[in-house]
């Protein structure tokens, strides 16, 4: 029986799309033919594993609205490999990038440019614990940055942008979406370059999706290894070596599964009305939960809250858990409990959980 | 039905293993309970997941017999993305290595290591179109160097070392094993450093097992992509970022699949028999199918050979395609036809192939 399944990463995924994959794991269907094989044992550059690459990329492109001038590249190594690769990539031979500091993810970034450049933080919410973002009237840009990067959500913190920031001079904007991507419309043509770790809303880990404005390509730093050359690996259309080629196709069942849910405007509604029941539930729980970070900026994707009583958090979990709901440890760095409202989580499993939270409250408060 | 699958990688894989991910996709058992979860919406970080990772490394280090002087780690990238990180890590402030040149893969990871050094090809078996291996005592080796690098089977050339360099100087081997890992039994601790992409013998595409001496850490080039560090790697157990859980997973059950077959002497006996009677029916064909490789240098797990009449080549493959036998197209770089006879390629695919080979030598001969 499955569970409801509010972990932060590696996540839950559509129980369609996991059933399809199982239905075809052994022979993969091409062109309503049997192939006898495997999706995972067919070769990259064989015709009917193009064709799956192709319509996966499609697909994307069409749910993200993706412009002409954009290449949409699947890679490997995640959204910290890309901490390393973004200045490896887009430096273009400047000695800076800016970054806004919102949390766990962004120090990460920053942290690994340190490698490559001089990130100046141009705006940090670390004054206030993470609570909230920035706005961007507070954040101190440099024109001769390279580029100008923002977690769009923070897994840890629960902080999300609810806003694309203006872009009003020459410095592209680069956004860590690996915890929000296809959540939620946004204008992709304001950023000059996006990148997630597929494991929240795409697919299994060890996908990244990274999407890129053409004429930021072309000057990677020299050291680029040659498979995460963005420039590279756009001119082979993704195919320099053997992409992940399994989980590149569970990420095209999911983008066929959310085709089918009115894409992305489609599942933003259900992600609104889920995160809504939840922060209701916690704001109307008479403080025996708290939310602290400040209502505008609340995070749609990653609910952490406490409970009044610190020593109740262990119980909570073992209790929920017995109840058919996963993974809502709080992360480390911070305790408490988390819940994660990736795509995949279905407002019924929201419902759930509140249903069980309003219970524990009712019998420990 | 599934059919015989003879593709150079990603490559056929065990049913067995299919059969098992297929049953437990959308419920993973763990300890003989129900999780509720697929082993892909685990996070790497819960203890279920880290009971699986531990047990892969652990039944890959059994099978390898890794001393315990050596870390093994599950990375991403691919063999190709290895061109890079090994110099990346494994130069430790020196400015060459050697580099060993049978082939294709060979001229590929020299190539891409001239981006941070000096990379001298020591020897090379150009001069006769890569049909055999420089035996060592016509390597010219440098002291200086930071490693000695090799690859043990080039799959487009069809050429192994069917022998383990010696290592007289303080200068580590280090091996490219993508496609002939686990096919064949040998002494791990000739080698400071070993690297295989998954998509041949272990699993899915997307894993890379990378086994490091432990002296050989702790000085990577300070540009090294934290998640591509070893060293880094090495000290938080590849879980630095997040692993390719689901493929890793995979790795894991062709482990058991393996180890349940003898493991690799068993296995070897197997791939001996099979290129045995491959490379007869091909030495037997009175030159209608011709392979140039030296006998003692050819490759168990890749066999490229040519149809005296060239004009034959197209329909072989169409004929082969239909009668199930499936991915003989040789490589573009060379032409021709080629079978790969991974692990999970049966001796009775094998018989199969050389049933229809002499079969259709009879009609167009």
């Amino acid at each position: 029986m499955r569970i409801h399944n509010f972990s932060a990463g590696p996540s839950a995924l559509p129980a369609e799309v996991l059933e399809q994959a199982q239905a075809e794991l052994l022979d993969f269907p091409f062109n309503g033919k049997s192939t006898g094989m495997s999706v995972m044992e067919i070769s990259h550059r064989g015709k009917v594993y193009m064709a799956v690459a192709a319509e996966v990329e499609r697909d994307l492109r069409e749910l993200l609205a993706v412009p002409a001038n954009y290449k949409v590249l699947f890679l490997q190594g995640g959204g910290k490999g890309e901490f390393s690769l973004i200045p490896l990539n887009l430096l273009r031979g400047k000695t800076s990038a800016d970054y806004v500091d919102t949390g766990h993810w962004s120090v990460g970034a920053v942290q690994e440019a340190r490698k490559y450049c001089t990130p100046n933080v141009i705006a940090s919410s670390k004054d206030r614990d993470y609570v909230y973002v920035p706005p961007q009237a507070a954040w101190q840009p440099n024109a001769d940055a390279a580029y100008r990067h923002i977690c769009s959500n923070e897994t840890i913190h629960g902080v999300e942008y609810q806003w694309t920031p203006q872009v009003d001079d020459d410095v592209p904007l680069v956004s860590d979406m690996s915890s929000n991507i296809l959540s939620r419309v946004f204008d992709l043509s304001k950023f000059g370059c996006i990148y997630a770790g597929a494991q929240k809303n795409i697919g299994p880990s060890g996908v990244t999706v990274l999407i890129v404005r053409e004429d930021l390509l072309g000057k990677p730093h020299p050291f680029t290894p040659s498979v995460f050359d963005y420039t590279q690996q756009a001119a082979n259309e993704w195919m320099l070596n053997t992409p992940p080629t399994f989980g590149v196709y569970l990420a095209g069942l999911t983008f066929k599964w959310l085709k089918a849910r009115g894409g992305v405007a489609g599942v933003e509604k259900i992600n609104i009305e889920k995160s809504r029941l939840l922060y209701d539930c916690i704001d109307g729980s008479g403080g025996f939960y708290r939310n602290g970070v400040d209502k505008a900026d609340r995070s749609r994707m990653n609910v952490p809250f406490f409970i009044r009583d610190d020593a109740l958090h262990a119980a909570f979990v073992a209790e929920a858990d017995a109840a058919g709901l996963a993974g809502l440890k709080g992360h480390r760095a911070i305790g408490g409990i988390r819940a994660s409202l990736y795509n995949a989580v279905s407002l019924a499993a929201v419902q759930a959980l509140v249903d069980f939270m309003n219970d524990f409250a009712r019998r420990r408060g």
